[in-house]
């Protein structure tokens, strides 16, 4: 059962995919079902595919500019936690029945133009299909990185410190903002929250310097619960975090200062895409130190344990344990 | 908008996915949100991707473990095309709401593994995700080979000869006794069309040994005419084939011989996962060997020529002539 969108795969692919090769010879002008792609030699290939569907990994008419910049986005974060240079990326994109139109199309393709070369990647191939459910949005990223420098999720230490990058929960209060229309912090708060919701900056260049720094790394893309459970699960370990600690935008914190319980959305909600990240505490000046160079805060919140499970200790002194089914309060 | 299948993500990644991994130390247990993937010094990889959506590129309620065979085939069957040495894959399951059946897991988990096996592949990382949409399967397949050595569409010339793999057409009516019911050659020949459309056979053997004698490549996934199609757009040239030349199974010539309309339905129809490829008239004797040794047979069809288009004569004398926009008869 072939099927092509009613605008045909080739005149699609020819206005708005071909120029995001930006002609590099390893995506062969997008005219082979297949890309080449080379890392250098002594070097490896680090890959990551997500998965974005309308009405689940994004709201329904979420502007296309957005959303081509944010389902590139996602993937690079998933690089940057492995400390891999990004390279390219292959894109699966399956429309809705019915024409799509131009409009969203040069959209979304200037959205991942845009974030492309902000990044220096380009799209090495694809394929583009006609679906009766909603649209959906495959990107396969690779990075490159040097053999055995990659930032696993399972090099943590029992009393390695947790650290976490930018600031936590403007996501998920963005999400909030744009979904249910509240309002948090003013009209220039809720459009700081809003924007990093749509348009998250992935940590590329600042998971490359944790290489060789970091003892285990994931991006915040799930919540930072979540994603330091991870590091725990792969580690073998647990994570003790003071939430006073966690770094908070100016709009997250006037949030929170007027309903405490936003706390829990924020440090639960994900779609950050920081990176939380653990070091052992030798490392605390280099630490500072790359900080200052990348010019991102870097806030140390916590330490690892042997005692299993992510433990949130809450300013008013209760505390969120979370394991693998979820979390609650205590 | 996190979501989780009801069988949340880790309980299926570990029944079903990680076995798929085969213990590869790439594959990082799937515990982390990348794969590393490293070709061979001197080597480069090949990357393709494919999306399978239920309803339009397969039947709904196709047994699960076909459609993970066939949702691996398909994408190795690019790879094969390429020359590439089949080497891992990533799966991005969009799975519909509501719990997923073990069953169908099962089935489809078995249907991935028992051709990865056969090819020597393995299941490097991915994505599922909840969708309120169709069944969706986005599989981007990895391979490696020599650089310089990749067999692409566009290397073609004038007056090369043109030569499909195996038989051709089978997929085509395996999916009108598949989903209309047709009937064409009796039960056990009706069975073997349907299993041709249900379960190709990717010839990632025959095109590694491609690679050198061929002058351009492309597997028979759209129908033997587009496919072909794709080898002039790509080498500036066009190509005249002789209907009456292209191989047929037993089923399929039996199918033919009392309906000879839909002679049509096998060479644009699509599914075969066939390789048509061009070679120098200097390289028959060679191509000839190769059939031999890889126990495939490889017919001489036609030839390439500089008039653009596809042209294929056809037995009673007509012609159906091709463009990029689609065939007619004449």
């Amino acid at each position: 059962m072939p099927n092509t969108p009613p605008l045909s795969e080739f005149a699609l692919i020819d206005a708005y995919f071909r120029p995001l090769t930006r002609g590099r010879p390893e995506a062969l002008g997008l005219l082979d079902d297949a890309a080449l792609l080379a890392p250098a030699s002594g070097e490896q290939l680090v890959v990551t595919t997500d998965a974005l569907v309308e009405g689940r990994h994004f709201l329904p008419d979420t502007n296309s500019q957005a959303l081509g910049h944010k389902a590139l986005a996602v993937n690079l974060s998933d690089l940057a936690a492995m400390a891999a240079r990004p390279l390219a990326y292959t894109l699966a994109l399956s429309l809705p029945d019915g024409a799509p139109h131009p409009e969203w199309l040069d959209g979304f393709s200037r959205g991942l133009g845009g974030l492309q070369d902000e990044v220096d990647v380009f799209l090495a191939g694809g394929d583009t299909v006609a679906t009766p459910g909603p649209l959906s949005i495959v990107i396969t990223a690779f990075g490159s990185l040097p053999n055995d420098r990659a930032l696993t999720r399972n090099g943590a230490s029992s009393g390695d410190d947790v650290y976490v990058s930018g600031t936590i929960g403007d996501g998920a209060l963005g999400l909030l903002v744009a979904r249910d229309q509240r309002a948090f912090a003013g009209p220039a708060g809720d459009l700081f929250l809003t924007d990093r919701y749509l348009r998250p900056t992935p940590r590329n260049a600042l998971g490359q310097a944790l290489a060789g720094v970091a003892s285990a790394c994931a991006d915040v893309s799930d919540g930072l619960v979540a994603d330091l459970g991870h590091i725990c699960r792969a580690s073998g370990l647990g994570a003790t975090v003071d939430a006073g600690l966690v770094p908070l935008s100016g709009p997250a914190a006037e949030a929170i200062a007027t309903d405490e319980t936003l706390l829990t959305t924020a440090v639960t909600g994900g779609d950050d895409y920081e990176l939380v990240f653990t070091a052992a505490a030798v490392r605390r000046a280099e630490i500072e130190a790359l900080a200052q160079s990348a010019d991102i805060p870097l806030t140390l919140i916590g330490a690892m344990s042997t005692e299993k499970g992510v433990r949130m200790r809450l300013p008013g002194g209760g505390e969120l344990v979370a394991n693998s089914g979820g979390y609650r309060h205590f």
